[in-house]
């Protein structure tokens, strides 16, 4: 939504400092290029806003707003964008399509006709330029120096934001990244297919996501799917690897890993927002009738993430090579867990499963 | 140092803005909480600033600032501090030792003298209280209502700025606490004593102290060193946990595990700051002399982390028990240590090993 035309530089001012100090209170990345693009055409009463973001490493610019939700990444000097990049300085361009600089193809992507265009570095505290902030089809005029005034203001401000949303970025991209390969070292141990832990991770955010969870509790799910088996690193290799039926004391010896995965994962420090991972990941064997391990938990006493991620773990375990069968087909292993659905499963979380099985396998549920 | 003390309304509230943007340009939450408590007793024409950041879970109120190095921790309605947090409002105290509230214990540990003193709240963007901003013995005047005002909107910013940095500083507790405890289970399948990485650790990042880095440069080797051994998740137990010598080839497949931890961390996602994380973690067996594996780099062709941490493992090797043998005591082990200087050892890291060992464990390394 547009602010009124504030041409009175004291409220221009106050407009500015106002949205400026909003984009501090946003560490997100994603939101936080939602909340800059979003107040920035408010404020300079245009149609649209994209931030683009300098990967240096890659040499491009990418981006995610005005575009939808996929992200676009161009070579970093291509474009208006790009001569923003290589001078350092703020562009007004009138027409678009008469600069030669315009890139075209953007427009032929999208949909969208860019008429004039405002474009503007964003900084970082070193000094470096770590983005590039386009404003575009500003309402009935074209852009004049105020609107300049006030772009080079807010990316001031964009700048401090988006360099702290940057470093969280990377170090949650870098933990993510030391969870899942430490885990699949798991995967390599046993004599399960390459991949269960990644698979179970996946399946799981997908039933996650039908069954209407938001992306904070998304995010806790994945992290304990990739722990979930992370207790068999304390069995030995020739219980996990064995290759005939397990002998009743060496299934029990089997069976601990999910106890050991809680006593293993309760050692660390989670902040808030993971807090149950230890205890999601360790009830991925508990059955919804309560005839489950290591705990006998039923219903609603076992985690919502571990009654999603049972399924997920049987789903992707049916499905894949044993020793001593081959793997079922997706409809075969749906149906036969369908047997089982009310008392392994919580019907709810089925329920959602299906939902997810058929976009996922594009196959009646049927 | 202090500022002009300006009582012109605009130059103040220029002032308190470019402060208060300043504290959104720091994200490490220590150099935060000192920047904070700089500017502001500067703009305050005050002696002292101290920030307490509110745990909820512990119900506690922590310091760091204005009391040297080591954390104060204290009740959190305790001291006129936890007046703040319980009413939310501003404390102009003008005689804190009349004041019952006062809290004199800080005083007597820390030998400062409280005259008057102005406190308020840091409120996050969910209108959470999750700090108290304390100001201590304004110059010459007591603290008036434009020093509440100021306090006010300075506290704004550090509001969110604080909040940013206190995430980022728990995403990345979480991060080290999932390196150490999944890199702990690989000393629990190996027949070490228990806690050699954490060791390991804890020897390197005190020698690389020693060799002056900085402490960007430590994480990295701290994060190393907790992943130097995860190679050995790919080595058969029977080999890892044989009791007797192993035979040419079980040793081949125990030195592989060094270039296995490259390769296991080459597939990790590490930000730029924790990039040489794989290459440092995969030669901590390299030698000096270029004898060592895998790939018998030598000199400066080895990573300076790589060559800290070989002092650091030898030395916890030599003085933590093994199968066939009992452990060295520290000074024997520095004896032995001492032979494979300049072969086994770069000299200049052995010095700082030595500087190290002389301070950890009080012995004259003579």
């Amino acid at each position: 939504m547009p602010y009124p035309d504030k041409r009175d530089s004291k409220d221009r001012l106050q407009l500015v400092l106002e949205v400026g100090q909003a984009f501090n209170s946003v560490i997100d990345i994603d939101r936080l290029l939602g909340l800059i693009a979003d107040r920035t055409s408010g404020l300079l009463n245009s149609e649209r806003c994209s931030i683009y973001v300098v990967d240096s490493e890659r040499k491009t610019l990418w981006t995610k707003v005005a575009m939808g939700e996929s992200k676009i990444e161009i070579p970093i000097y291509s474009g208006i964008a790009g001569a923003v990049v290589k001078t350092g300085l703020i562009i007004n361009t009138a027409d678009a399509y008469s600069d030669p600089r315009f890139n075209q193809e953007v427009d032929k992507r999208t949909g969208y006709c860019t008429r004039n265009m405002l474009s503007g570095p964003i900084i970082n505290t070193s000094g470096e330029i770590i983005g590039v902030i386009q404003v575009l089809n500003r309402c009935q005029e074209d852009f004049d120096s105020t609107d300049e005034e006030m772009l080079g203001a807010l990316s001031g401000f964009a700048g401090n934001a988006l360099e702290n949303a940057l470093l969280y970025d990377e170090l949650r991209r870098t933990f993510y990244s030391v969870v899942e390969v430490l885990a699949a070292t798991i995967d390599a141990k046993h004599h399960y297919t390459a991949g269960h832990t990644a698979r179970v991770a996946e399946y799981s955010c997908g039933i996650a996501i039908e069954v209407g969870l938001n992306s904070d509790e998304i995010e806790v799910i994945r992290i304990a799917a990739y722990l979930h088996d992370y207790g068999k690193i304390a069995i030995r290799d020739q219980v996990l690897t064995k290759p005939g039926r397990l002998t009743e004391e060496e299934f029990e010896e089997m069976k601990s890993h999910a106890a050991k995965t809680t006593a293993i994962l309760s050692k660390m420090h989670f902040s808030k927002q993971y807090r149950d991972v230890p205890s999601i990941a360790g009830a991925h064997h508990e059955k919804y009738n309560g005839s489950g391990y290591p705990l006998r938990l039923d219903d609603g006493a076992i985690p919502l993430g571990a009654r999603i991620m049972a399924v997920a773990d049987v789903f992707d375990a049916l499905t894949s090579d044993r020793d001593y069968r081959k793997a079922s087909s997706y409809e075969d292993a749906l149906a036969l867990m369908r047997k089982e659905n009310g008392s392994s499963f919580d019907p709810a979380v089925f329920k959602a499963f299906e939902r997810y099985f058929e976009k996922k396998f594009g196959l009646g549920a049927s």
